[in-house]
C-alpha cells in the first residue's frame, strides 16, 4: 500500500486578467512523498521516493477525463500555466495545455509529472539518500522508461484515476506514453505519441554517447559525486547539450537561423582568426551549453539519455515490434516531422505499421515542418488541428461535452 | 626567392614482390624547408616552415603530369604506398592512386603534400618556434585553405611544376583542390573536387564548436599550451574526434554496422544499468577517439575545424559564388555521394551550377553510395571508375599515352 503526503497542495490555480487567453493561469508545482519501495529493472529498488507534480482543469466525477503528459530531455512537470514566483516561467507544452487549446483543460484534468532521476523536484541524484543524508550522487540508480512509468502509475492510483483518457508525449515523453500502453494496456484509452520512436537507433546512441563522455570526463565529475566536492562538471554539461541541441534542428532551419552570419565581423568586416565565437552559430550553442549547465544536474543527464538508449519494448520479443504491441488495448495518435533527423518520420511509421499489423486503431499524421525534431514544442497550426481534432473526438466518445472556446493559434 | 632543401630525399620507392598489386611500393616520406616568410590571409606571417611531402611515378620531360593531392581533417601526405619502418602504414588514399588505379601512376606524377599546421611532419603548431625554440602552441596563426594553397604552390615551384595536370582532394582537400582553381587559375588543368563543399552550413560549423569546445575546455589544454605542461588534452580530443566520426557516416551505415547490438550483455542477456560500454557503436566511438587523441595534435584539430569554418570562396562577392569561379580555367569533375549528410549532393551541385552558369567544363557525378562522407574513402567500383575515366581523359588530352594495367578495384 501506498502511503504518501502531498507536501504543497495549496493554490492550484488562480486567474489573474493580464494572462494570455488559454492559459490555465498561475500554477503552483505539487509534490508528493511515497514511502514503498519501487523495483526497478535493473533489479535495483528506490527505497523511497517523491513525485512533483502539476494539475490543470477539474478531475470529473466518475474520473475519465484525466490526461497525463510524459516529459522528454530537460523538460519537467512545468507543463502548463505560470509561476508567479520570479522566475514567472511558463509551462515547457503551454502552446498545446490549456482551456480551449489542443489539450482542452475546459474538459480534461491534465497531469504533468517530473520523471525520477531528475533534477526539478522529484527524487533524483542530487536528492538525499534516506540513509546517510548525503546527494546519492553516482549511486543513485540508472532509470528506464517502465520505470518511470510504474512510478507514475503510482500517482495516478493515488489521485484516484484508474484509466486515463489519454497518455501523451513527445520524443521521450512519447516513448513513455508507449510503455504505459504495452505494460498498463486497461488504464490508457488514448496514447498520443509524437516526434518519438520504438527505439534508438545506433547514431542516436553514438550522439548520447558523445554527451556522456563529454560529462564523464570532465574532471570536476568525480565520478558521479561533485556534490560533495562543491563543484560541477559545467563543462562537460555543456559541451553534451551543445552536441543535443544540433540534433534538435534540422539543417534548413539553423541555415536560416543563423545561416554564416557572423556574431561581430572585424573592424574590416573580415574574420578575427581565432577560436573565440566567430559566427552567430557558435554564439547561441555556447550560450544554450552554458545556460544549460547551470541548471541542469549532470547525473540526470546521464540517467536520462541512458533510459532513451535501453527503451526497446520489442526487445523480450526478439526485435518483433508487432509482438510487443499485440496486447495494447489504446486508440492511438502518432506524429512525427518531415524534418525531424534526430527521430524521422520513419521510426513513428514503424510504430503506425505494428499497430495496424495487430489491428488497433491509429491516427497517423505526418507534418511537414521545418524545425526538426524541435517542432514537437513549437506552434504549428496543422500539427496542432491534428492533435486538437483527435482530443474533441476522445472528448465526444467520452461524453465531457463539446469544445467551449478555442484560443491560442487554434483560433488564429 | 625561396630557398630550400630537401632533408630526407632518399629511396623514393621500391618495389618488393609481398606488396599487394597496383601499389606505389615502399615509400618515404620527403621534406622541404622554406626559409621565405609566408603571408596568411589573417594578416600575420609564417617566418618559415617545412612541408612534408611524398610522390609517387615519375614527372614528364615537360613537367605536364603532375597530381596534387590535397588532405582533408586528420590525414595527411602519406597517400599512397607503404612505409617501410614499423608502422606499415599505408597510404589513405592507396585505393584510388597507384599503378593501373585510377589516379594512374604509370602515368602521371603524383604528389601528396601535408599542410602546415598539422602535426604529420609540415610545420604546426608543435613544432619550435623559430625565435624560442619553444613548441609554437597557441602561439600559431590561424590558417586557411588559401594559406595551404600559396605553400603548396611554393612546392610545385620548387619541384619545377607549373601546371597541374590535376589537383584532387575531398572533403577538405576538395575546398583546397577548389581553392586552386579559383586563385591560380593558369595553374590548375583539371580540379576534382570530391564529398565537399563551397562553404559550410550553420549545421557544419555547429558540430565543429562542439569539438573545439571540447577541447578549449579540456583542463588539460592549458590554453594551447599544453607541451610545456607536458600533457595533451586528450580527453577533449576524444569527444572531438567522436563527434565527428557521427558526421562522417550515415545512419543506414552506423545501424548495419552496429545497430543495438550490446558489447557484451550481462549474464541474464541483459543491461549492464550503467555509463561504461553497453552496446557496441559505444565501444567503436570510445576506441576510435581514444586512438584519435593519441596521435592527433589539438592544436591542429583547432586550426584545421577552423579552416574549414572559414573557407567561402564566394564571400568577397556577397556570397555569389558564380561570380567566385568566373575566373577560373580548369576542367572539373565533382563528385558527391548520396548519404554523405555532412557535405550533401546538394552541397556540390551547387558548385556544378556556378560552373555551369560560368560556361565551364564540368562532369558530375552523385555515386549511390551508403556510407555517408566517408564514402570517398571507401572501395567503390562505379566512383572508382568515374574517377579512372576522367584521369584517362586527362591522359588522352595531355598525350601522356594510355593504360598499361587496370589493377585495385577496377581490376575486380
Amino acid at each position: 500500500m501506498v502511503t504518501s503526503s502531498i507536501k504543497t497542495l495549496e493554490g492550484s490555480i488562480s486567474c489573474s486578467p493580464e494572462l494570455p487567453q488559454g492559459s490555465v493561469g498561475y500554477v503552483r508545482p505539487q509534490s508528493l512523498f511515497f514511502d514503498e519501495p519501487l523495483p526497478l529493472s535493473s533489479g535495483q529498488v528506490l527505497p523511497s521516493y517523491t513525485l512533483a507534480f502539476e494539475t490543470y482543469g477539474q478531475l470529473n466525477a466518475d474520473a475519465s477525463n484525466a490526461v497525463l503528459i510524459c516529459h522528454a530531455l530537460n523538460a519537467s512537470h512545468h507543463v502548463a500555466g505560470l509561476y508567479e514566483n520570479e522566475t514567472k516561467s511558463t509551462g515547457w507544452w503551454d502552446n498545446m495545455v490549456g482551456p480551449g487549446k489542443a489539450v482542452d483543460t475546459d474538459r480534461f484534468f491534465v497531469i504533468g509529472v517530473n520523471n525520477i532521476g531528475s533534477c526539478f523536484g522529484s527524487t533524483g541524484p542530487a536528492s538525499p539518500h534516506p540513509i546517510t543524508g548525503k546527494p546519492w550522487g553516482a549511486e543513485f540508480p540508472v532509470l528506464t522508461v517502465e520505470d518511470w512509468v510504474l512510478a507514475q502509475a503510482r500517482l495516478a492510483d493515488y489521485l484516484g484515476i484508474e484509466k486515463f483518457a489519454a497518455v501523451m508525449g513527445g520524443s521521450l515523453g512519447g516513448m513513455q506514453a508507449l510503455s504505459w500502453a504495452i505494460s498498463c494496456p486497461e488504464r490508457v484509452a488514448n496514447c498520443v505519441v509524437i516526434a518519438s520512436t520504438p527505439r534508438l537507433s545506433a547514431q542516436n546512441i553514438a550522439f548520447n554517447e558523445v554527451a556522456r563522455s563529454a560529462i564523464l570526463s570532465d574532471p570536476q565529475f568525480h565520478g558521479g559525486n561533485y556534490y560533495e566536492h562543491g563543484v560541477v562538471p559545467q563543462a562537460g554539461l555543456a559541451v553534451a547539450r551543445m552536441v543535443g541541441h544540433i540534433t534538435y534542428q534540422s539543417d534548413t532551419v539553423m541555415a536560416e537561423k543563423f545561416g554564416r552570419t557572423q556574431r561581430a565581423p572585424a573592424e574590416d568586416g573580415g574574420y578575427h582568426y581565432g577560436y573565440g565565437v566567430e559566427f552567430e552559430v557558435e554564439s547561441y550553442l555556447r550560450y544554450q551549453g552554458e545556460k544549460f549547465s547551470r541548471y541542469f544536474d549532470a547525473n540526470t543527464y546521464l540517467i536520462i539519455t541512458r533510459a532513451l538508449d535501453y527503451f526497446d519494448p520489442a526487445r523480450p520479443y526478439q526485435g518483433d515490434l508487432n509482438k510487443a504491441l499485440e496486447g495494447v488495448q489504446a486508440n492511438f495518435l502518432v506524429v512525427s516531422f518531415t524534418t525531424d533527423w534526430r527521430f524521422s518520420p520513419e521510426r513513428s511509421r514503424e510504430i503506425v505499421q505494428a499497430l495496424l499489423k495487430n489491428k488497433h486503431r491509429v491516427s497517423y499524421a505526418e507534418i511537414d515542418a521545418p524545425h526538426g525534431h524541435d517542432a514537437f514544442l513549437l506552434e504549428d497550426a496543422r500539427y496542432h488541428a491534428v492533435v486538437q481534432g483527435y482530443y474533441d473526438q476522445i472528448a465526444a466518445t467520452l461524453g465531457l461535452g463539446t469544445r467551449q472556446r478555442t484560443t491560442g493559434v487554434l483560433a488564429a
